[in-house]
């Protein structure tokens, strides 16, 4: 019930700060993974999909045509609610398939299951470790007790997609190396504890934790073993110490065109084109304003990598990319509601990631370490921290994030409500209102005027106050003065 | 009076969120540095230590036995109390030694005593190193006027041992440099303005700073100075950059069991196995739950160590296991309730500290540094910052830890309480309750009027709102936006 | 209106926390930038500077002298509020020189101008980068419709200079290389945004973002282009790999005098001592306790370098001074109100931040980065957290900071109000407060009683408490738990 639940919220917000009560504080702390974690509403008795009000006359065809897409497009959340009452390992694969497709900030099984085509597609066993990974994410998440609804909708299996995946990567045993299961799985059920963890901590900033558990997890790997090692050795990465031989004459426009695929296909860690395609295809199917960012923020890196002299073969495999295809993504209508402000902020958020991976990947290289998703989550954070006066670029409260068409009618129908309320306002001319806030300011003032009681009280334990340079103090600065304007007036009065 | 102080903080939480009341947020940093750091209670009048109720008739000698092992085990309040009429010298003595034992969050003079002697066997010039860095580091905290309660626990010496000791081990100069005692008495003077800071921060997920001021001072010591250093030059470490030749025939069992005291040993730095089994004795004196868990968290570490082949060298000399051991007692009934689901949390959080371990020794080991303790306050933070809907795992309020027996004795008592209150409550039938919950509601209400009109206010600002689309807003948003539940009916009445 | 708006925040931090009201949070994270961002006030009716209370018959020509000085010194308010009227070109050029003033905590554009004329002393081509970094930081600051008054005041303006400046040093393509150009103004116009993310933050703890957004940027661009790139080379920096060649007698002391000047240069990367001079006249024009503290760090610097046994190059370089220069200043009057305590621990900030500037320029040119402000901003950021509770320590909140001697008056002004309310109060005698304490009791009692019941609730789900071990919850415990008092007297009068 997420009108009620919002009401309620807003109840312990006004009665009941942050540090008080530790159970909103645990509650808001287990929500903000990565986008709208209610439990499917089981009070939602209109029989058709809402967000489609239903066949009417002038438009017949269209329509239902448009009603049968919302069965498999956006979220799924028809599908969602029936999976409900299936059976426990039905439920689960749903929730496996969902956690694949969140990667990309996809919340719809379908598109997970065309993901994981993609990979099967890319190496078998790569894909069997993505999806070991997943499945032993969400497993983790339950054993946790997670909250339920962020568990269904695949925020805690992201991660572990991307664990399984990247490690499977990045080993040097080669493929079908059976032993590397064991770190995977173990890294696989630490990724709830560290999304959770962090989550704590990002919520104070109402921010998602992106895949940075994944990044945090495979670098520990990586880093840990490193490829001088005995049980789980890893590619070896080595810093660039030489200039690289570019010449400009020898570029490949038709590679230099595949590259984009390619760089949204590394978001997997896939380097075939193929495999880019059915992800962006994938994409399409959810949200077709995601597919149109993702293909953006690969070209935008594909540009940035040829700026900054970056190796023709890098930009080639994509690896200017996969983080701007990400961070495009995130800004571009998924976190922000899009306008052609947010859209512009979102290519200027794909080219700082190209600038912050070039730099994160020659740091990281230093130690072995790719450079993973790090330049994604960063760049993305940074934008998010944002804040601006331009009311165009409306930051979605995390709770409301689903996908960039559901979040715009989000922010249209607010901003055809401010338009209402306004024209209403002025009508009514402020008359009860203007009452009420005189009854409050009344409340506030005896709340001020024990807080000061309560500073005098603390002050006079301070007691040696310097009062030389007395005739120094400015006139102006007593407005300055925070908290002394009531006290002051007691003073006056007295001396 | 911790209950009266309580609370007055209830009253301020509720009254006045953080950012208003300055004084309530610096008190609350001045608090969260690791234990309970209430000021001994003078209003005991209780003549005997209130946690042994006293001899029952039936239990005679057992509990005058109890009794007499409660003067000196667990946190000595009752020695802690006395020593307030003492001398200062004697005071700060005290003080001194509850910090050396307070690396392994025990605050108890008589483990400090034991674990001094333990250094001493291993090494005097160390032992010396570290007892001035306790003492300046707890001079420094007296001269900023730190909280008077947390420097008698000990908790502004516990970095300062560690830095002096460190700073001896890492020294390339060898015993008797006396010259190192400055670069110790400065550094160990900054521990409390770096934990104070840390202090500030990590406050506000309630969460202790550990051994952090340590890491960051040692660290920034070593790698300021470096290997080429004329006046204090240091060890050289540098990154492993071949395969460590292991041959599995070669281990030596003895030699790996002996490791699990040299990893208690290696908390600090000493890698005398005696030493480590003196440290033992001295955990087990005040809490045989911490013993257990130190123990336990060194055989992790080991096991860990095998598990991703490191050299043979580096865990039979307890590297593998010293981070683990802290990790393990933190979370094993120090910062939580102590049960089993919390024990293989605990023992989960050693592998994964013993992980961590390995990858930030590898990073380290790039500058020239050592791992410190980074990977036990890193892997702890990420387990204590973990929320979960699990209610056998509950975190203690950092206020009320002290030591696994209380803090368990704690959790029963709320448990028990909350058992009495369901079963009451049950019966009143929320009578007058109700009543109550709808007079707040009443108010609350108002509250909300009032945000209502400011928001409004706000949005009457912001003006140019888009009413294209109108007709695909979706019925069921309506509930979804937050705060217009209320102005909506007015617009409805006027439309 | 800084006096109505500050007593409008009061009201809000009354009855609404931080996370109900995103307004309030968005005000709040858009201000803290650096200092005092009020923008002008046109209310402010008195025709004289109201700093200088006026010419009066005894002092006469001095008083009339002061006025005269007031005018270009300090913040230059003044000239400030005569610029808002002027064509916006003007306006622009204002804010640009303050602008490059503000690296220097100054926020005066006579200084700025003084600072430029220093900076083309040095070179041209610095100069040129510096000025266009600090134009479309200010421009990009317009654009996302920041702070009106932060802008006014420089405050998006300083990291842009920095950017602009130190790219065009660590340039391995020499002077008049203009393609350097984009990226300056790329990074430049990236400058408010990761000043806004940071600010939101840092906010949280009423902290300042000091340089850190150029210390991020210029980093990313040093280490993504690095010395082996086509386009955008930097200059070569490797670690130290032996013991360098520090002989005692060839040390020069006229050098090692002249390291002062050239250490305050060395703040905007220039080694010329004259431009060193100028900028320190610049500082004295504004504020004389800044030029002091400027110069004091410096040295403290040198002594530094000398005491850890630097390569004299450096400290005659000026390396070991610019950091110290800077964290002096901002401790030393700037955030503290200047007491001799505070001037102490400004010392002990400069001693701590040359350590730590050592530290962190060794693990830098590891990636062949140079140390930028990092050591500044980490050592001023930790000594601005500290927590103390000595009372001439008096940290000035984030929006009340203006220049140090300013920042004092309001400093003496609060001391002298506390003391007349002290010896007012205590004449009062507390008979109306009483009364409405009582009142507010009451109140309050009724919110707990609230609070208890919806603690009640959550309890009842929690359920299966474990009420083994009854016997051995200490009495003295029972005030120990927070929020039973209550609940515990109808447990009492029921059982």
């Amino acid at each position: 019930m997420p009108g009620t639940h919002s009401a309620k919220d807003i109840h312990e917000d006004i009665n009941c700060p942050a540090a008080c009560s530790s159970r909103a504080a645990k509650f808001t702390e287990l929500q903000p993974l990565m986008a709208n974690i209610e439990p499917p509403r089981e009070h939602d008795n209109s029989p058709v999909d809402p967000e489609q009000p239903g066949p009417r006359n002038q438009q017949g065809a269209g329509a239902r045509f448009l009603k049968g897409v919302s069965y498999f497009s956006g979220d799924m959340k028809v599908f969602g609610k029936w999976m409900e009452k299936q059976f426990f390992l039905l439920q689960l694969l749903d929730w496996v398939l969902r956690g694949a497709a969140q990667v990309m900030f996809v919340n719809n099984p379908l598109s997970g299951l065309i993901i994981f085509a993609g990979l099967i597609l890319q190496n078998y066993w790569w894909a069997l470790n993505g999806f070991v990974g997943t499945l032993f994410a969400t497993i983790s998440a339950l054993i946790l007790q997670q909250n339920r609804g962020a568990i269904a909708s695949g925020l805690y299996g992201y991660n572990g997609i991307l664990v399984g995946l990247l490690m499977a990567v990045f080993s040097n045993k080669g493929d079908w190396y059976w032993w590397l299961l064991l770190p995977n799985i173990f890294l696989s059920m630490m990724c709830p504890i560290v999304s959770s963890a962090l989550a704590s901590i990002n919520s104070r900033w109402d921010l998602p934790v992106f895949t940075l558990p994944f990044n945090i997890l495979v670098c520990l790997h990586i880093v840990a073993t490193g490829h001088y090692n005995h049980h789980f050795p890893q590619v070896l990465i080595q810093p660039r110490s030489e200039l690289p031989n570019i010449t400009w004459a020898e570029i490949d426009v038709s590679k230099l065109f595949m590259s984009v695929p390619v760089g949204v296909g590394q978001v997997y860690g896939c380097d075939n084109p193929w495999t880019g395609g059915i992800f962006i295809i994938s994409l399409f199917i959810s949200s077709p304003i995601t597919c149109a960012h993702a293909v953006l923020g690969s070209a935008v890196g594909m540009v940035s990598g040829l700026a900054l002299a970056a190796p023709f073969e890098d930009i080639y495999f994509g690896l200017w990319g996969y983080n701007c295809v990400l961070a495009c993504i995130a800004i571009g209508g998924m976190f922000y509601a899009l306008t052609w402000q947010v859209h512009l902020l979102a290519i200027a958020c794909a080219f700082f990631c190209a600038y912050l991976g070039s730099a994160i990947a020659n740091v990281m290289s230093t130690f072995g370490l790719p450079s993973c998703t790090w330049p994604f989550c960063l760049s993305a954070l940074t934008f998010l921290l944002l804040t601006t006066g331009i009311s165009a670029v409306f930051k979605l409260p995390l709770a409301k994030v689903t996908y960039p068409e559901k979040n715009l009618r989000y922010f249209w129908k607010l901003k055809k409500q401010e338009k209402i309320q306004t024209a209403d306002k002025e009508r009514i001319e402020s008359e009860e209102e203007q009452k009420r806030i005189k009854e409050e300011v009344v409340m506030n003032e005896k709340e001020q005027l024990r807080l000061e009681l309560e500073r005098l009280e603390e002050r006079r334990g301070e007691g040696e106050a310097s009062d030389d340079k007395d005739e120094e103090v400015e006139q102006q600065g007593t407005e300055d003065v925070r908290h002394d304007d009531l006290t002051e007036v007691a003073v006056a009065d007295l001396v």
